[in-house]
């Protein structure tokens, strides 16, 4: 392609929209334009970006057994009311985006296809015979995200490989989940991605097991944990450890102390001269269920640990049925706002105990207009205690009375354990590994841009689609899901490879893999060699732009350092030796080379970075 | 691909939902599954075919120097009201879905792109150096359809390839266009389809002039009228044509005459024994404009002559300003119930004259509160005439009272020229072509597979979409757009190619080229002899499947058949003789081919048949 001929417009700025390097490299190389918040049109370079990354994932997909389809975005409401996620989706999440249509039914835009692939496989699957199958799309998706931001990182619009699988049993389903899971492994070594495969917490979509992909980046939404020696690595959401080891308390004898000013655990430390190990901290939240129950939540926990929300809210969400719902739809720390909207009186708060008193919640009122609604709160506490504050004893914790904590408590004595003990605790950098208590866990950023699911017969067994097993039995097919965020996975390697004059793409998923400038346009020698040279190496298969603009030399190499062409051939001062300039992107490293060798040179270069 | 690998399902029934061959067999052979109305899944099969399809059209846009790019599929409704079209495609036709999202903003799903890339152009292009561009997609569009039917055909989640080209003026404009011409002739041949270029109604997308590409088929929606000449060819709603001869009319003297029974022009012409040609027809449309306005309309033609009513359309859009409105949302012929809102007394049905009086028409209501409603319906009948009307002499027409007629008629005496002459008439199969009257418009049907306009600077000045020329000013960028229906082109090549047996796809689009049957998988040396084969086969580059599934021969040679591979390879009784049997689909041509043999011919059959 001649870049005279090309819509290529670079921007000098960065544009005041963007806040990561990425989204601004994307912006001021001509990449991509921005539509509407959250929605981008991918111009030309990124469309081959693009196209480098699906066809990667392509063939990792089809090598793996997968076989490629193409899955309707528009989604009935029917399918997603069958398996229970259309209300939760649309309404309570609502990152859905929905629509009537002229008939007056509802369809949903597909923010993924557990549904839609399922309904096919009721429809087609009968027996064992066909199975195992593994059905794969790369497509557009829709999410209508609260704060859609980063570019292509989180957008409202974005394109994605997502595949589904299908075996008659647990073991032919984690047999493909591993095949996935090296297929994903293979596909982000071949974009030249540096990347953690990590445990995940599963979310919305369910199942007992995930794994994310995460690429390494400091503006990562992620933080990973992991240890030195490669054996475990998870989402700070997912993560567990070891906590550090309890000091013993120095209280011996249960007693009510007056601790003024001693609202958080540093200062309680400080004044009781105590570890927060030997401390039960008392945190209270707010959860809203999908039926409209408020549910107040108090979470009992070491005070030296952190409740980590995510694993509260999987709690939670198993309750869900207790509550006449069926997800968690909010999860916060009330406000005073908050609590004025329940509480009978003002909480001890800083100072409550793990048998703070149901009192404190207003009775529902006895007016029967209003009871619903007042009947919307639970009128006791949901008490659950972390696993690190079961076995304390002679613990610190608060006396239920601003200004008062109790020291030398223990549970079955002055407290009464909570019967919910949960793992809820966050596990943190510096923590002990499990496999390994000797490794200490690290912290690192990342950028999810795959996520594997074992997802078993969640959906399935909603939507019935079965299969005749050897034995004539009717059983639910067991599903394993597959994601990779294509855009995402692009932009993800701008932010991971980029410098101070633009992008650095690895030669495997860049738009180009040579550009030729011509200094000097009105030089027929030059023009004549690049013209040549431009016309040989994309003979040889060797993707090539071509700077023919009207544009001073200094225009041209600031513009292919910024779009990122991995290999700059110039054809200048060392034209009168027979030779041309060509620079590496990466290194910046100048060689020259004859004419005659430039297009083996480069053949070789490229075959040693995407090997 | 082994068959017993895939996920294969055929039907020996005809699928309830289907009615049109090609959409029985894309069901029957498993190619794709209903999801909701007009929504489809494409399976693997199909989607091999799609992916076949995209890849002719690529290598002829790139060919023509479009440049691929992908535009979001969600557009933000602000776009669509800087063009005017987002009321007519939201409200008015219905044909856009739209959404609002968790902010509150309307969005619109792109049935089309013109709004976006001519956004995109204002931001990107400045000058005329930067010309001429034509940037082109491959994606999903929706269109809410009033009545989803045929399966890929009209559905309402469909790929579309639309282009996009801005030139500096209108000269570039038409040589883009023409090449455009060109990529899509070369894309219907490539992809083995009988088919017609037609002069087109530009209809809601506007501009100048527009092009059909119409794949020849029975089942087809649209009706071309062309010469055998080959020089004219034309959608029936544009068509033009001279109609036949006027026979004189045998009243000399005007007159009003008492013709019982004579509502029909049939029965007018017997009880007068005259020529239809000798009268002048008066036909009642209403039309509803997008203000709301509904105007009473009636066109006065030949008697012999029917009004095409996309003609007439397009005339009543022309005068929406004089309507507060900008289009036309609504054109019927008044029924009973209809006439009884607005007429004061009843219509003299079969006797209408040209100047039917407007006290027909209800005034408006006095009472301020109701005015508004009732001032809906314009006091005055919008008359038209059609071109064949206006020089009929000593005519016969209505005489505004049932049961009577006006003979010797003329205009400028008896009635009054309504000021609008135009050209109404709907051209039919007969009528002598304007290049030459001596060839006879024949008719065919045809599928629309692609449509290219000459769009001009309609959208360019809607959003300002400017460029500097050579001279320093600012002008309007002129446009053109090309699309062509994926999804729809895949289906028609279905519906123009099959037998009772199945498909017959042309090899340049069949999923795969061959199929290696194994007649019994029982028997080593058929099994040894056609895994050898599909290795071989799939090893040259030939698209090769394998049918490997414990099912009798009948059913593989069934299935074979119906899916449509071009060629069948069968590992049978020959195998002794070391020859395998070939056979061609589309004739079912059997020959023995010597094994050695069996890769060189079919590469040499693929050559010839994709050529």
């Amino acid at each position: 392609m001649r870049l005279s001929q090309m819509l290529l417009v670079t921007l000098r700025e960065d544009p005041a929209e963007a806040e990561i390097p990425s989204h601004k490299l994307l912006l001021r190389a001509g990449y991509i334009r921005r539509v509407a918040s959250g929605v981008y049109a991918y111009l030309p370079l990124m469309w081959r970006v693009l196209q480098k990354v699906s066809q990667i994932v392509r063939e990792e997909m089809d090598a793996a057994g997968a076989q490629e389809c193409l899955l309707p975005q528009m989604q009935p409401a029917e399918l997603w009311q069958e398996s229970g996620r259309w209300d939760t989706y649309t309404k309570a999440e609502g990152i859905m985006f929905s629509l009537v249509d002229r008939q007056g039914r509802s369809m949903g835009l597909g923010p993924t296809h557990e549904e839609v692939i399922t309904a096919i496989a009721r429809d087609m699957i009968r027996s064992y015979r066909q199975l195992p199958v593994n059905l794969y799309q790369i497509q557009t998706k829709f999410r209508d995200e609260i704060r859609p931001r980063f570019g292509l990182m989180r957008g409202r619009e974005f394109i994605m490989k997502d595949a589904y699988s299908f075996d008659a049993d647990e073991a032919g389903m984690k047999a493909t989940y591993e095949k996935m899971n090296q297929a994903y492994h293979n596909i982000l070594r071949r974009s030249g991605l540096a990347f953690r495969a990590v445990d995940a917490d599963s979310g919305a979509i369910g199942g007992s097991g995930s794994q994310e992909f995460m690429v390494l980046a400091e503006a990562g939404e992620d933080e990973i944990l992991y240890t030195e020696d490669g054996k475990y690595a998870a989402n700070v959401e997912k993560a567990i450890a070891l906590p550090t080891e309890v000091e013993a308390s120095p209280f011996t004898t249960a007693e009510k102390r007056e601790t003024p000013g001693t609202e958080t655990i540093a200062k309680l430390c400080e004044f009781l001269n105590c570890s927060p190990t030997a401390i039960v901290k008392n945190v209270l939240y707010q959860a809203v269920y999908d039926s409209g129950r408020t549910v107040l939540v108090l979470v009992s926990i070491r005070g030296d640990q952190d409740v980590n929300e995510v694993k509260l809210q999987n709690e939670l969400v198993k309750l869900a049925g207790n509550y006449g719902g069926s997800t968690v739809i909010g999860l916060t720390v009330p406000d005073a706002t908050a609590q004025a909207q329940w509480a009978a009186k003002p909480l001890p708060l800083g100072y409550m105990a793990p048998n703070l008193s149901d009192s404190y919640i207003k009775p529902p009122k006895p007016a029967p207009v209003e009871s619903k609604a007042a009947g919307m709160v639970a009128p006791k506490f949901l008490r659950m205690v972390d696993k690190t504050a079961v076995d304390l004893k002679n613990f610190v914790t608060g006396a239920d009375e601003a200004g008062y904590h109790q020291v030398g408590a223990n549970w079955g004595a002055e407290f009464t354990l909570p019967e919910l003990v949960v793992d809820m605790r966050k596990a943190i950098a510096g923590d002990r590994a499990i496999h390994d208590p000797v490794q200490r866990l690290q912290t690192a950023r990342g950028i999810e841009i795959g996520h594997i699911f074992q997802l078993g017969t969640k959906y399935s067994t909603a939507l019935g689609a079965t299969y005749t097993n050897e034995q004539g039995e009717e059983k639910p097919l067991v599903m394993g899901c597959y994601g990779v965020g294509v855009s995402r996975l692009a932009q993800s390697a701008v932010e991971q490879s980029h410098d101070k004059d633009g992008i650095v793409w690895s030669p495997a998923i860049a738009p180009y893999h040579a550009i030729v400038v011509i200094p000097n346009m009105a030089d027929a020698e030059q023009v004549q060699a690049a013209e040549t040279l431009y016309a040989d190496l994309n003979q040889a298969g060797i993707e090539t732009l071509l700077d023919d603009r009207n544009e001073r030399a200094g225009v041209k190499f600031k513009d292919a350092d910024l779009i990122g062409i991995p290999y700059r051939i110039v054809t200048g001062k060392s034209l009168k030796n027979g030779k041309v300039e060509v620079v590496k992107r990466a290194t910046h490293d100048v060689q020259e080379l004859a004419i005659a060798d430039v297009v083996s040179t480069l053949k070789q270069w490229l075959i040693e970075a995407t090997r």
